[in-house]
């Protein structure tokens, strides 16, 4: 048994059988997705109120709503890290365009993690978030992980944990 | 009336009063939220299931479970983007941290968007979905917005959209 010879970038890089890494195992026959998100889209009960909340309250700069010239167009896009957008869309058009049940609000489906520098920026952010109306959860502390953080839930009840990290390398 | 100096930089950098841009109207006070996310967590029932899933099903890369020496500590984290994480989280576990009551689920809080480079790539990535298990809530077609695209869900009805945006500049 000889190993398989790796030199050959097609055989890794072949449509059939691909591997972002040598490192991890490949036992999968198909299509990868690629490691990449490019839009989180949440699902608003009233746009502008969204709208204010992120943009004149937590400071996120957006060109404000956009696509209002179709049915089921109207969105607000907010550049985030480089090729990853945030997005507001209205509950009943997503729920529309997935083709999926709108049901009642839930709050534990997914949290969005902002981590920052210092446990000070947490205090700072949470302090912000508060006076921008979200609902705090759980005010920032000490966690189990070795980290601090709290948690906000913006107007429709989404969940997101200010953190800070020590091992986490936060971009400037 | 004159207009503001912006020449001291000091001024817009303030801590109390920051802009990211001239270009955007600065009537803030407080602290603003950098635009980035650091991390999309998911809650799921089935932590195993899910990794299953995201790794065998679409071929993301990852450790697999970590964090098992803690008390409500397992998680699984997919590098993505630069600087960006996809975690997967029991759903109670996160409802307790985040002191959130987990409820029933939903489907239309939220998307994800997953953009490749054409078509083709679209209805690969949806045919491998299915084949991993996703259920296809609606499959691929051409979108008002001018791209194409299919949503599907994973095991636990959390959506996601595979598109081509042919405004879109999609990162290698």
């Amino acid at each position: 048994m000889t190993r398989p010879d790796f030199s050959n970038e097609n055989l890794i890089y072949s449509a059939a059988f691909s591997c972002y890494s040598i490192a991890y195992k490949c036992s999968m026959r198909g299509v990868r997705m690629k490691p990449r998100i490019s839009v989180i889209t949440l699902g608003v009960r009233d746009l502008n109120r969204s709208l204010a909340f992120y943009r004149d309250g937590m400071g996120l700069p957006t060109e404000g709503i956009t696509g209002t010239e179709f049915e089921d167009g109207a969105v607000v896009f907010f550049n985030m890290n480089k090729d990853f957008i945030l997005a507001l869309y209205p509950k009943a058009a997503l729920a529309k365009d997935g083709k999926v049940s709108a049901g009642p609000s839930s709050s534990a489906e997914f949290s969005i993690g902002h981590n920052v520098g210092s446990k000070q920026e947490v205090d700072a952010l949470m302090k912000q978030a508060e006076q921008a109306g979200a609902k705090i959860t759980d005010p920032a502390h000490d966690r189990f992980w070795g980290g601090y953080s709290g948690y906000f839930q913006d107007p429709d009840g989404h969940l997101w944990e200010v953190a800070w990290a020590p091992q986490w390398q936060v971009p400037e």
